[in-house]
């Protein structure tokens, strides 16, 4: 039986860290830090300046490994996704058999919340299948959404409304747009939206030193985020935001 | 100019708070705890229980006052709730006036994620139309949401899918269901649903010693649920829940 910690670490500020997480960091003997590779070196500095600002004396391993890349431009996207996630599976299960000794505990490092646009417990839910028995506990964090509303101050829903949360691909199919957390837009869905009625609250590298944020009518505003968030992610090599669009009563 | 903080304090567990928060706790000279009278002192309990660990050393005020009732018995729901929001930004206006001194900060410490169903956001900016000039600042915190998911080790989407936050009386409006979260829902809407295909992850008075939960499909588990929630409520007064619904694939 393994010991595994799935630790939520909040968006990106080490205050935004609960006392919890910081229980769980201090038991964990084995940390997996397991990301595309590519250009996001700085998450995973900010990883470890997590681990030195909670963990200052050490005493733990780090493995650090590449994840399997996933096919992008695959037609089939949740196929590609489901083949991705089976390769991290195979690739997990042998780093947790050989890493997480007896009376050892492995952890993972998850941005914002574990249980929001991760697969983590997805994937580890494969490694069971695949006859790896596991104990797991599930620690929840700060998701980039609460850091977009606080720092907007904005509630995330009005009384008695839903609150939708969806992926970027999603938005231009999503019917009636009340309060809608876009997150994972790459491809900047809202630029396409023309409904003058949207109000839309951006925000990038929330709970970061580089965070930016924008506000307003989507159509007044939506020429000044493309360009901000162009001119940033150049400039850093990566980005990520998320925003809400809500239809203004 | 009064400077006010508005600090989530996660579900109830005391250690389901982030440091931002407890450096935000510290800050404050008066704590505003203004609640729906009634039998939820426990609530109250459990925040003073907070101010114990995290200010041991004291030196703050505590302004406690009942919030005024809303009317829940009428017709105009939506009205009813303004009406009720309009009568608590007078009381607010007049406590902050008196009780936030010049240097001095005040705070309120609320429950999860203070932008997730919970009107004080909206009450301080009638305040604000009030005339009241406020320096807010919000402080995220962990969602009962994050406590239900973290708990039953459950994704709150899976791939590419949305995930719909919503409260009990929009839950038989809700077309289709993939991934729905549902919060106040103190009619139990979700055993008035047939559908044969449906998940039910339920849990109450998640992060306290009192913490429920429940799984399974919702048809062969929800005679459990109600019964347990009913039984709940008789012996301590009072329930919160919440539960995630999901159509199986
Ligand atoms: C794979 S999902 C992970 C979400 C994460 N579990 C959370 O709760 O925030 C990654 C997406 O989250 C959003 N995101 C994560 N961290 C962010 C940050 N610091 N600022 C803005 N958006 C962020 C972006 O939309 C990004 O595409
Ligand atoms: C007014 S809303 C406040 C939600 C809060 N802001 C949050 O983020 O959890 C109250 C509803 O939240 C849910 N809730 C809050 N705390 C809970 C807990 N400890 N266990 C289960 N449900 C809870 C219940 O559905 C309850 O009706």
């Amino acid at each position: 039986m393994k010991d595994l910690l799935l630790i939520g670490i909040g968006p990106g500020d080490p205050r935004q860290v609960t006392y919890e997480a910081v229980d769980a960091l201090r038991q964990a003997s084995v940390f997996f830090v397991l990301d595309k590779s590519g250009d996001k070196d700085e998450l995973v500095h900010l990883r470890k300046a997590i681990l030195q600002r909670y963990r200052p004396e050490g005493g733990y391993r780090l493995v650090q490994v590449a994840d399997p890349a996933r096919d992008g431009r695959a037609e089939d996207y949740l196929g590609a996704v489901q083949d991705w996630h089976r390769q991290r599976a195979a690739l997990y299960a042998q780093l947790i058999e050989q890493e997480v000794g007896d009376g050892e505990t492995g952890a993972f490092l998850l941005w914002g919340e574990p249980t929001l646009y991760d697969s983590t417990l997805r994937v580890l839910g494969l490694v069971r299948e695949r006859g790896v028995a596991l104990r797991l506990q599930v620690i929840p964090g700060i998701s980039s959404v609460q850091a977009l509303a606080a720092r907007h101050q904005v509630p995330l829903n009005r009384v008695g409304e839903p609150l939708t949360v969806l992926p970027g691909r999603r938005l231009a199919g999503q019917g009636q747009i009340d309060n809608v957390l876009v997150m994972l837009d790459g491809q900047c869905a809202f630029a396409r939206l023309g409904d003058p009625g949207l109000m839309i609250y951006w925000g990038a590298y929330l709970g970061t030193a580089d965070e930016v944020l924008i506000a307003g009518p989507l159509q007044a505003v939506k020429a000044q985020i493309l360009e901000v968030r162009e001119r940033e992610r150049a400039r850093k090599g990566w980005i990520m935001d998320s925003y809400l669009l809500r239809r203004e009563l």
